[in-house]
């Protein structure tokens, strides 16, 4: 390709609005234009790096049995009121319209509905399964604040995949190959990533793992081990139970803590940190009027882990200060297990502390060297916290880091979510109708192009790997239009890099200052630069630059090809 | 691929609602599956061909310097507002809706609005014209009646592109690159073809071209020259003007005809046909108040013809009979070019008629032996009607014929309609700024698809040409589960052919007959089938049968590989 015949649209200044590197760098090097909030068009050098993500996901999944299938974009309504999820799915962001016949439909943000009703219809025996189903597509979600460019848009590319089985097993063994697929695809954009365990959301289900670009910029917490593989998206990360403490018991004495309506308060007065103390949380229940759960003061209840309390109402709910004062007489600061008329859930780590201070159940007092069992009783203990850094990894391996991760992959075990709701049935081999068994894979694709450039740029601009590289090769000719010599050169590297297959772009601009050229090469990321000009050329070199190192080499013009080639 | 662990649904019998053979060939070999009404999913074997339709698109579009981008499936309203369609597209076809923050969008179903935006942003210098962008993606027209399968869907796949000039000269090198390419695209896909002349229709502009593929179902009337290469959509041709009648004058005469209202009772009641008679329509004029057309009994006014005569008001409009009757004096059965009073335009063939039967312009009576300047004026002639089979064809060689075809592609020079309406300009070598004159070019991806069926089908099912076959082989091995020597040559030829790209189902159903098989792959159209039995390998052969010609032949099955690969 040569720019002099390619729109090459580069900015020396990312917009306001670009807050992440991507973004900037999308926007700067002509690879995306927004068109309006969270939706962007493709310009051509974008489009050749999302072609070659799609060419490699395509590549993998075709390579474990997937068959590739199209579904069309725009749903209808009966399919998803069938699953129940037409009023639920994500708060809006499933965007719904009326078509000329006011019949409802909606923009496919996802395509379990979809492929159920087509696997129900097209799957008839246990003979047929597994099957697993992809496609590469356009989605769309409402997003309430589309941002950081291509990481967070309304429209957005997506390969999709459905597994249908007649067994656990089965889709345990389809499971695994989509791991190792995934393991592949984010292996070969050169991507350091983790395999994180997840929670699986709304989407429902069992066993659900999120593939995660380790980036700064990214929204999720990680937690890992550092000696270990072991990684979970920090809010569902295990925090495992800690030995007990062991120190013999105080004397419990009740203590003045005048308007301390906060740990940080207590501790401040008795000059105590907040490890030593205990925080209790008064919640609806379900089959009681309240319910309490204990933590440790420094600790941070966790949403999903409190959420699978079945004693508490759903979804979970603080009591309210006046059903508090009703219930115990005092006010939210001052509350704490010893004496409590409730059923009592004690976090792990809470439940392994001695000694510790707790709030009185009266206004304007707390006790200290409170003891479990001696001063107050549980009904159980569970783990309702945050994981922190520096707790034990669950695998028993190291200590819990964190780290920031672009989610760019997500594989699920669904089970028989849909396929129960919408009647997926095969015959088993006694002749016997069988509910299938299913999982769903995705993959963000136009964000992984973005997750790419988050971990593969510099102050210059974007790195790309050779993979995934709009071209492999840049040929800057200095000053061709005064020199036959420069022009022949480079015409003739240029055919003959092309005939090996090879993607070349020829800077052949006679408008554009070399320096101009140089800095649009970086920008746009070209692994391997070729500068030839007539100086090089008196003795027969160009030079070559390796864009990810910086280091420039003068070659003779015959070494090129080798050059170029890794 | 095997069918073991492919989905192959392929089906006795076709919808009740599938009327055309591609519509029904597709279910019934289960390559796409009905979602709802004009929505289908792609099947696996059908997402194959697909695929191959677009890569040879891409492949052509790609050839001539198109550069591929990637345009939001969801437009903003405002720059539909900006071009003016916002409200005047196609009657509703536009679907329209609310994001969840009220603000208006369309899901694009075509996307002149947001390339000519991109266009004006990215494009500053002439140097950088021309400048050709396209793209392969999903569109959505809300089609009143959707049917005929993938011929007219609502969700349907496409391939827009759009060129950007500074001047006539190079826009109109661009058009005849994509006559070029749209030709390659056509012959690749082997289907019988014509570009033809095209009304430019709601879209604006000055030449355009239709690409259809011939075929009995289409929705198109064609007309072509039995001896040249011309051909027009038949509501475009032109009918060139006869050689004038110069039989002499015959005397003037009126006679009486009572309650003969139209052309067919005036030629029962005076024993002659139509061709000998001339019929006058009143419009609504632009500058008097009404204006006559008069064309031949026999022939059919046009209405684009009709719409381009700047004497009538926009949009043409018939008179009513109340003004007819006030301004003339009789009903619209009466009236002739005799005397009236009103500008007078003729159609060619009508000015060529001599001793012509014309209305009286009094209830009840007509005129005989009426000729043209010594009994009547006009104001003009003009082209006014349809062609009709016979007519000479316009470029003087042959005479017309009436064909049906499928409109797969269309080429347009759109000239400046969305350029000047969005200000879309380059500075040219003056440095004056200059509104780009721009064209667009369609292909109806998904419709191509069944086209080519459409052309390519006998009673047992599809015959895909190579190009785009779902597979090229088809290796159907007889009673594999009782013969070692079916299975491994199977499975070795399976092995060889595949390691030499040769894309092959092996249908190792051990569940199905022979027959099942043999109906199958005919269905699915397989360009080669090899059947391998214990009879024919005892001589080391095995049967091999061309899907187009239906003739089998024992080969060798070192002689296979040959075979197949033309």
């Amino acid at each position: 390709m040569r720019t002099s015949r390619y729109t090459l649209s580069t900015l020396k200044e990312a917009p306001a609005d670009a807050e992440v590197a991507s973004h900037q760098l999308l926007i700067r090097g002509g690879f995306i234009r927004k068109l309006a909030s969270g939706l962007y068009n493709w310009m051509p050098i974008g489009t050749r790096v999302l072609h070659k993500v799609m060419a490699i996901v395509r590549d993998e999944m075709d390579r474990i049995g997937g068959q590739e299938v199209l579904m069309p974009v725009i749903q209808p309504a009966e399919l998803w009121e069938e699953s129940g999820r037409w009023q639920k799915y994500d708060e809006g962001q499933l965007l719904k319209f009326l078509d000329r016949h006011q019949r409802e439909f909606c923009f496919g943000p996802t395509h379990e509905e979809v492929i159920t009703d087509l696997a129900r219809g097209e799957l008839k025996s246990h003979k047929q399964l597994p099957a697993t189903y992809y496609q590469i597509q356009t989605k769309f979600r409402d997003e309430t604040r589309p941002r950081f460019g291509l990481l967070r848009a309304r429209e957005f590319m997506m390969k999709d995949a459905y597994s249908f089985h007649l067994d656990q097993s089965s889709l345990d063994a389809t499971y695994q190959d989509m791991h190792g697929a995934y393991t592949r695809i984010l292996e070969r954009v050169n991507v350091d990533f983790r395999p994180v365990q997840a929670d699986s959301g709304s989407i429902g289900g069992n066993a659900s793992m999120e593939f995660h670009v380790l980036a700064e910029s990214g929204e999720d917490a990680i937690a890992f081990s550092d000696e270990s593989d072991y990684a979970a998206n920090a809010e569902m990360a295990e925090a495992i139970a800690p030995a007990s403490d062991t120190a013999p018991p105080g004397t419990l004495s009740e203590v003045s803590t005048p308007d301390a309506g906060t740990i940080e308060d207590v501790c401040t007065l008795l000059g105590i940190s907040a490890d030593e103390t205990l925080k209790t949380l008064i919640m609806k229940g379900a089959e009681t009027p309240l319910v309490a759960l204990v933590l440790r003061g420094d600790h941070q209840g966790n949403s999903i882990k409190i959420a699978r309390l079945v004693e508490l109402a759903q979804p979970p709910t603080l009591a309210s200060d006046e059903e508090i004062r009703q219930a115990i007489g005092c006010g939210t600061g001052s509350i704490g297990p010893v004496g409590l008329e409730m059923p009592v859930i004690v976090d792990r780590t809470a439940a392994a502390c001695a000694n510790f201070v707790c709030g009185a159940n009266r206004d304007g007092f707390h006790y200290t060297n409170a003891n479990w069992l001696r001063d107050a009783n549980w009904l159980r203990v569970e783990d309702l916290r945050d994981v922190v850094p520096g707790d034990p990894s669950p695998d028993g391996k190291g200590t819990l880091q964190f780290a920031r991760g672009i989610e760019v992959g997500h594989i699920f075990q669904l089970g028989d979510v849909y396929t129960r709701a919408m009647n997926a049935t095969v015959l088993d081999d006694s002749g016997k109708a069988r509910v299938m068994t299913m999982g769903c894979y995705g993959i963000g694709v136009s964000r992984l192009v973005a997750a790419i450039i988050e971990q593969h740029h510099d102050d210059k601009g974007m790195i790309w790997p050779a993979s995934v590289a709009p071209f492999r090769v840049i040929i800057i000719p200095i000053n061709a239009h005064k020199s036959d010599a420069v022009r022949e050169c480079s015409e003739g590297l240029y055919a003959d890099l092309t005939a090996q297959g090879i993607e070349v772009l020829l800077d052949d601009r006679d408008s554009a200052r070399p320096g101009v050229k140089f800095a649009d090469a970086e920008l746009i990321g070209v692994p391997h630069r070729i500068v030839i000009g007539d100086r090089g050329l008196k003795n027969g070199q160009v030079e070559y630059m390796d864009r990810r190192t910086g280091e420039a080499v003068d070659l003779a013009v015959d070494e090129v090809l080798e050059r170029v080639s890794t």
